[in-house]
């Protein structure tokens, strides 16, 4: 068995904070800006990003949630009013306090100081109180419920640690927003978002999630409920990719939201909201990554095939190029997914073995590539991003079909490729969950070990509030551990809570966490 | 003739601003946030909007420009570097100084003085200077030239008169830019975005615009070249649609876009940029409303076609719902305009009549009410938004056409729709451009006279620069007017110029405007 030379200079197990960084760079996703915590998302990356829009999007509108626009700017009697969520964002908010510049007398720019706002206004780091003062305006009656709204913006909470997708000042997002007469109604629309974020994640992204609700310390600040979908990344860390809060009347209160009940009665509207964003991208990255780079579910890649002729420079470079234009035109007239296939014919200048190590960082999810004797052969060289590489041999795993078949088996790759990244990364979670962890010395013990990707456990607890949790997070934090959620679906609590002793009622997620 | 009663209360002759704001709220499509000239964009506004997003995104990706997406903050030494630039917006910007609020001790917020940027950030009013900056960066060689980007985002512009849609705060849009190696490629560019604009306005807007180069006094701050297209509202008013711009070398030698020639040389980029924003929803209700309310065109329809059960709270009502949902399944299934019918089964409570004005309000292309005894007849009552009135009866002007036909008869009617009201938009265009005007005094009596809508003239002119187009645009500006642009492919120049009396070379467009 030869050596494979990969295609990144950092693997995952030697160090993945700095692989995750290279294969951004390698792949050409993003880059830092230069501005504050705010990056550049490069096509690369914000095609990935497009194609999760577009598909989430999808999933909105046939929930039959309507898309809107609210403003960048909130008022700061919107924050005074909700003192919980003040609290929980106050930290980190980007202010406008002027409206105009002067010049400062030696070639630099400063606020006017005549142009000071009378109130300033805050970058919104989130659009709860915003859109709660529309919904109190729009709703009157039990006739105006359910209302129920999403917008596409981006948001600007001032972080003091970025991390390109993960952790940005400004990024980009959806979030909806809903009222609704009655709790129950409130609740199970937070349900259904969860639903249609565990079936994005797994489906579009093949992220598989644990859907579960958070712990009462990692609630959305002031919501009654917050519920998460959590995916492992191959360093064995949790992420939070989705959440849907239900908010209770809390928001209503504050914003003022209210209805005239059936019978006549002025009252409070339940809501709710929830949300996903280009945090999914990292994702994305940590999970279907590998020591070649990037791999992008064929449902999001913006291209999903990749046809590289060797071009020559010579004047049978022309028939090369109507070859492949034909192989081109065939492969878009299929279907996968769902959709058409999104093929590119990449003949720009440079030599075909240097751009396939491009698409490959990539991850295209197939790359063709055809020379001359392809050509002659009537076939082409095709490689799947799945399969790189010929174990045995150390070579990239071309398999050679005909050209005229190879379009038709295109649709079965792709569909191939996007169930196989799943289970891969579901069988990896499955294996790096422990559950046989009782006691909290154990626990230290698992996540002190000399392994450096423990993963995550599933402990038992008798889910403690208020001062014994805070005990416990505290106790956590000392090991760098986090609560992430409750499993929806898990088998009952049958042992001892692993904190406390008494009898557990429910299971919950520990782990290392972005 | 009977009196035919419009479902507005004020008519477009009466009060056309009145009108405008009053479309926008019986559409349901936008209002007035609270927040200083932000608006909030409303479902049916926001529809439409991505829609144009949709098709205008269609046509980007098929010219090869690839989207990103660059932060929302500009750091000030940005601005500083070009003073042109600087000086056009810098009147006009939001500024963020600070990044965190505390408590005033009031139960107030108040900006944290702990917390003061070292370097306020000014919120992005265009992108010019930032994509500049990653320009530099990424563009080395010839090889990486031309770099083609695009962006849909907000930006911000502290407007004093705001009015929505056409000037507000904040706003979306989409803006191009790109760095090519000589002028020729950087002009060849500015024209492709023009053409696209052009194309995108009229045959998805139904919005018959002249394209053209802006005199010098309208451009935009920095530009070697301003293009816009420009279309004429029902009141003879112009608005600007569109904007391409030849930057030269006026934003690469402040930004240091460079490049390695092929010959070795270090060479500055030549830069462009395009855009088109909310302004464009704007356009489309002063052009295609009428004294009902809005009138979508098919292409820009999140609805095409909306289905009206006339529901009776009766046992009934189940089959008229079957009915209803046998047409809509058959109407989906057509395709117009080159995509699937979109189509509304619109069976919320409520009366049948109601919806029906409602649908109408907001512009749907398409309205078919079912009755039970339509059914009873295997027909149903359909309502073209663009032949909403019988004038001789003063009645809605029902189809009766049988239910198994009529979706096949849906394409034909959404596709004449759209040609239709390009057509009367483009007649109503060419019925209110006067070109036989001479003398400055004739234009100042045709701009005075008793006519409401005076609609725009077409002169000659020397094309007078600097202190002498001064002087030109002060004596417009006493007349209330501007010059808008002066059209490609119009005939060339044979009169004297209207300002000057000199020999005339070239023609240009003079009107009030948005």
């Amino acid at each position: 068995m030869s050596a494979i030379r990969h295609a990144l200079n950092t693997k995952r197990d030697d160090d993945f904070a700095a692989w995750y960084q290279e294969v951004i760079a390698a792949a050409d996703m993003a880059e830092e800006s230069g501005v504050r915590g705010c990056m550049i998302i490069k096509p690369w990356g914000y095609g990935i990003w497009e194609r999760m829009q577009r598909l989430l999007d999808d999933r909105i509108k046939a929930a039959g949630v309507q898309n809107a626009y609210f403003p960048l700017f909130i008022p700061l009697k919107n924050f005074e009013r909700e003192a919980e969520h003040v609290d929980g964002f106050a930290k980190e908010m980007a202010v406008v306090t002027h409206h105009r510049l002067i010049a400062d007398g030696e070639g630099g720019l400063i606020p006017d100081p005549e142009a000071k706002l009378e109130e300033p206004l805050v970058v919104r780091p989130t659009s709860e109180t915003i859109i709660g003062d529309a919904m109190s305006r729009w709703i009157q009656s039990w006739r105006d419920l359910p209302l129920r709204l999403n917008q596409w913006a981006n948001v600007v909470r001032w972080e003091m640690r970025t991390r390109m997708f993960l952790r940005t000042s400004e990024f980009l997002w959806q979030e909806g927003h809903s009222a609704h007469a009655t709790a129950e109604e409130a609740q199970e629309e937070t349900m259904m978002a969860l639903e249609m974020y565990r079936a994005f994640a797994e489906e579009d992204v093949a992220l598989p999630v644990i859907a579960g609700e958070k712990p009462e310390n990692e609630r959305f600040p002031g919501a009654v409920e917050t519920w998460s979908i959590e995916a492992m990344m191959q360093d064995g860390k949790a992420l939070q990719a989705g959440t849907s809060h239900y908010l209770g009347t809390n928001f209503a209160h504050a914003a003022n939201i209210k209805y005239q009940s059936d019978a006549g009665r002025e009252t409070l509207a339940h809501t709710v909201s929830w949300g996903v964003s280009t945090r999914m991208v990292g994702g994305l990255i940590m999970v279907h990554g590998d020591d070649d780079g990037l791999r992008v579910p064929p449902a999001l890649a913006p291209f999903q095939v990749v046809i590289l002729p060797m071009l020559r420079d010579k004047p049978e470079d022309e028939a090369l190029l109507a070859y492949c234009d034909t192989l081109r035109a065939a492969i878009s007239g299929q279907s996968a997914l769902g959709e058409p296939v999104r093929v590119l014919l990449d003949n720009r200048p440079g030599k075909a073995a240097a751009k396939r190590w491009d698409w490959v960082r990539k991850g295209a999810p197939v790359i063709i590539e055809v020379g001359g004797r392809d050509m002659e052969n009537g076939v082409v060289s095709l490689l799947r991003r799945d399969a790189l590489w010929n174990t045995e041999s150390g070579k990239p795993a071309f398999q050679n079909p005909d050209r005229d078949l190879c379009a038709q088996t295109i649709p079965t790759i792709l569909a191939d490729m996007q169930n196989g990244l799943l289970v891969e990364a579901r069988e990896r979670r499955e294996a790096n969950i422990r559950r046989d962890v009782s006691d909290i010395d154990t626990l230290a013990e698992h996540f002190s070990r000399e392994a450096k990707y423990p993963g995550w456990v599933e402990v038992q607890w008798a889910k403690p509030t208020g001062e014994a949790l805070e005990k416990v997070v505290e106790r956590l934090k000392e090991l760098r551990l986090t609560l992430r959620n409750v499993p929806m679906h898990a088998p009952p609590a049958d042992g001892p809570c692993i904190f406390t002793g008494e009898p557990a009622v429910e299971r919950v997620f520990v782990a290392r966490a972005y």
